[in-house]
């Protein structure tokens, strides 16, 4: 047995409170290493009066990567204490695992308190908790500037005829909240039921994420009347509503800065930032773009962006007001954090505590694109942005550089780093304001980005689609990605808008099992590149085969067919062609 | 190479700020699998700029455990952000380890700023900070019914004579306050310089966990004025005192568990506990003594000790108003923190910011016998009792059942679960009121105990002398380690009283080494049971050899010898007898 490969960690993602009585237990062994696990458990304070030790239960894999397979249990406790070991056995050797390490498994091991491994009491307080309604959500990123323009007298200067040209960096279309208003009913008919908005608070670019003020509707995009309106209505259509705030970093033309570069080191504002060096004006001193040694800390080396002390009370107190603000006076339903991973943990702790009590159910989003267990604890963030799982299915659907094998090791390497609460809250996008847009992803194969979003929402997490995703736009990374949406019916792709409809009702009618039925790969076909799924809840069972390669491949008749795409009926047998999938609600065999 | 055994994660004991400049990082690989680790590291924003993916630092082996090699580097950050990833080579492969996993070393893997670890801002209000004060403290733990009696008047009524037999579970000897400021220049004398207090507030038993009021002292200690005098005389003389918070739960005959006997459901306290069933009065309804399905969680299965419910707001207030209390009003400088493992981490939050907001050097000691790292991230304690440490300790130099290699393997695996500033503040302590005394495990062997005690002070960490140990006091496990402190001078060791006092001289003396010096084991012989090792820090190194087996062994003669036992010069050589060691600040060769 490979004992260097045990991995455990009580209170983290490998043993955690799933709801009020039930504990999550997980186990890391190395793949193909180990034949059997078993947990030995008791109350810590009855080791010696009920001798627990001497029994235990069988743990079984959930997940297997390139290197690991992981086994799970789910544990109850009478008196809310556990105290747990493994006891492993690979055909040749037995050990027994627990907090002081790897022993020979015997009587005197398994008899000794301190060898084993406590969730010392289940406190409901220290639960990750994350809210219900994301679960069933299916989101919609709007890129303000650029979904429609409702309403021309609020136009900058200079604005540009709505898609008239691609976007460069810096031009304006127009577009702004009552655009958003005015189509809130294409959403509908859609099935979205989130929109998640790229910043709308004042600033210089188009983009906004150069703030000038936190507590202002940029003036082209419209005013906070207007504003409570978009929230109004569109709850009144069933969809939440997701903010962008951006608070790694203010914008060069804030009040606050410019009091620093008019004033320097006189400036009540300095320590709001981290400043190395004065003067700090732009153009001066190395403040300039592309330079790497500019006199203070900014977001990358943008000199436009300089960063916020976050450590700094006042700043504390200045930013989390803005984060209420928004909550009690607009009732909006959730923030997602721009750089989130570069701000400090303190304050994100702060931020949770703070909007969480406003809005028992508020979601809280980070934009952190690595592994993010530190901010996924249950008192910063309930989600990140899943960059890193998507990539994966980018990788294997679109770049096809992985085989199907490396697929399900590649989602299950991201879906054991977290709880599985969190799991069913990520956000799942394929592209955003800041990638590539899926379609050119696809090289324009719309088929292949068929496939690949209906894998996508198969998934765990709730999914995005990014604005135009639904009329088949495309567009290279930022700024094209940023494109005007396509408003004339005769550019817009109707037969790619009624696919993602479809897919979209159809992650609304499984539900709950597309968000806690159980993952399993049933096909790994790495020669023909097939994968086939099952997701299992609650004694339903959804069955998934996509057809990633160059050939057909077949499965026995269904009659219920979910969805499906380039499948036909031969016979008793269904004929799934390449990019052809289907996803239906019968055993596959 | 054994890929599956690698092992790292940002923002935890692997990798996390040490001061506000300098990351430390780990890397865990298989015990003598890897021969070479480097570090690739740079900033996230450059990666493409400087192309600092093509070049990379060596790290180094700081500890060997049976199961693994354990590789570090310290690293600094221009911009104050890191992007990293390590380079392993075991002579045959070379492979890259970073965020998305594992992967073959090649350009392709390097310039991919997704495959690395982020650690993305270095925020110094993140860092886990540890009193300075404490890394140089000795401390001595007073049980206080039984050190001294320094005023008769306060005596419980059947109080014992001071000594007169060995203590039963319910008796009662008189000792107090006063008898502890009577005693402080004993303590000088000894070079302590940290009394840690088991409780002295108002409760039933001798022992105090079971608290009826934590705003007195209680009346057979003495009286709150008393305590200051304590608090400002042990001041005077160098002297930090630590008290004991029994927050876990409360005592019977505490005034709102009190009023949930009485009024049952309808009492104002029924949430302050967590109550399953009523009646909750002692002997009714399963509450006795033994019982293992009381009406009511309790500590164990103690009905005495019913459990206080920490997540109600009024519970955490009123708590929170003692732990400050104390602080405030009697300037004490740290808390332990009873059954801490079984309170919520919420609490646990709240009480070091309080406490921490106060006094800014506080030291938080919880009392945690497993392995304690979702405590000690900075946010809640600095450090726990250090039993898992000091048991391996134990089991090497008394118990004689685990070899060198294996002393050395199980301090190093402890050692590696908490980060470099933490282990400077751990508490060490061989013996206390809930264990066998140390020369009572040691079956009266004095120049073991004398081993033992002097191989522990030797090591990281802050160590505690139990009342008493200085005289050789003996004493089985609870209630009989709990014995009347020798005060008459014909029963007193005072050998031995000369050897501590000699011990904590050195300790004090080869200050920062002994805090801050790098552990290295110099000499781990299995066959003889012979240890040595050293501990080097800014160009000083101190090295010690310990003889645990049953033959003599030798050294090269030591002319400035620090510390020795059972050591004699033999010509060119010093000949360490068994149970002997030497400490000095030489090169052993």
């Amino acid at each position: 047995m490979e004992k260097a490969a045990l991995y455990h960690r009580p209170e983290s993602e490998y043993a955690y409170l799933y709801d009020k009585d039930t504990m999550h237990i997980r186990l890391r062994t190395k793949r193909d290493d180990v034949l059997r696990v078993q947990l030995i458990s008791g109350d810590p304070y009855l080791i010696h009066e009920t001798n627990w030790y001497n029994s235990s239960e069988e743990m079984k894999v959930i997940a297997q990567t390139e290197e690991y397979d992981y086994w799970f249990i789910e544990k109850t406790a009478d008196f809310k204490r556990l105290q747990y070991a493994f006891e492993l056995s690979d055909g040749k050797e037995k050990v027994f695992y627990g907090d002081r390490g790897i022993f020979e498994l015997n009587e005197q091991t398994r008899m000794k308190a301190e060898n084993y491994f406590r969730l010392p009491y289940f406190h409901d307080i220290d639960r990750v908790k994350t809210p219900e309604w994301v679960k069933e959500t299916v989101w919609y990123q709007i890129f303000p500037e650029r979904f429609a323009n409702g309403d021309p007298s609020n136009d900058p200067d200079g604005v540009l005829s709505w898609g008239s040209k691609l976007p460069g960096r810096d031009d304006f279309f127009g577009g702004d909240l009552q655009g958003v208003i005015d189509n809130l009913d294409h959403l509908v008919d859609l099935g979205i039921n989130g929109i998640y908005f790229c910043p709308i608070f004042k600033a210089s670019s188009n983009h906004k994420y150069d703030t000038i003020d936190y507590f202002d509707i940029d003036p082209n995009f419209g005013t906070k009347e207007l504003f409570r309106e978009l929230v109004e209505k569109a709850h009144e259509k069933g969809i939440k509503v997701m903010l962008d705030a951006v608070f790694n970093h203010t914008g060069y033309y804030s009040k606050e800065w410019l009091d620093v570069v008019e004033n320097g080191e006189k400036s009540q504002y300095k320590d709001w930032f981290h400043i190395n060096r004065y003067p700090v004006k732009f153009g001066e001193n190395g403040n300039f773009e592309g330079a790497t040694t500019i006199a203070y800390d900014t977001f990358a080396f943008t000199p436009r962006m300089p960063k916020l002390n976050t450590a700094n009370p006042d700043v504390r107190k200045y930013l989390l007001d803005i984060a209420t603000y928004w909550i009690r006076e607009f009732d909006i339903d959730a923030w997602r954090l721009d750089v989130a991973n570069e701000v400090d943990h303190h304050f994100w702790k702060s931020f949770y505590a703070e909007t969480t009590a406003l809005k028992e159910d508020f979601y809280i989003l980070g934009e952190i694109w690595h592994s993010s267990q530190s901010w996924l604890n249950g008192d910063e963030f309930h989600a990140v942005m899943n960059y890193a799982y998507t990539e994966t299915i980018i990788n294997y659907f679109i770049k096809k550089d992985i085989s199907s094998t490396k697929l399900a090791s590649g989602l299950f390497d991201q879906l054991m780093l977290y709880r599985e609460q969190t799991n069913q809250v990520m956000f799942n996008c394929l592209d955003s304001h800041d990638t590539t847009r899926l379609l050119t992803l696809c090289e324009g194969d719309k088929e292949l980005a068929k496939m690949t979003l209906a894998f996508t929402f198969l998934q765990q997490g709730s999914p995005c689609i990014y604005y135009g995703t639904e009329y088949a736009m495309e567009g290279e990374n930022d700024p094209d990605c940023r494109r005007c949406m396509i408003w004339d019916e005769k550019d817009q792709d109707l037969d790619f808008y009624e696919f993602v409809k479809k897919l979209i009702a159809l992650r609304h009618s499984e539900q709950p099992l597309l968000s806690y039925g159980v993952l399993d790969f049933t096909v790994l076909d790495n020669q023909k590149n097939i994968v086939g799924f099952s997701r299992r809840y609650d004694e339903q069972t959804l069955q998934a085969v996509f057809n990633n390669g160059t050939e057909e491949c077949s499965i026995e008749k269904i009659d219920e067919v979910l969805l499906s795409q380039k499948t036909v009926v031969e016979g008793d047998r269904m004929i799934i062609k390449p990019k052809g999938f289907i996803v239906y609600k019968k055993c596959y065999r």
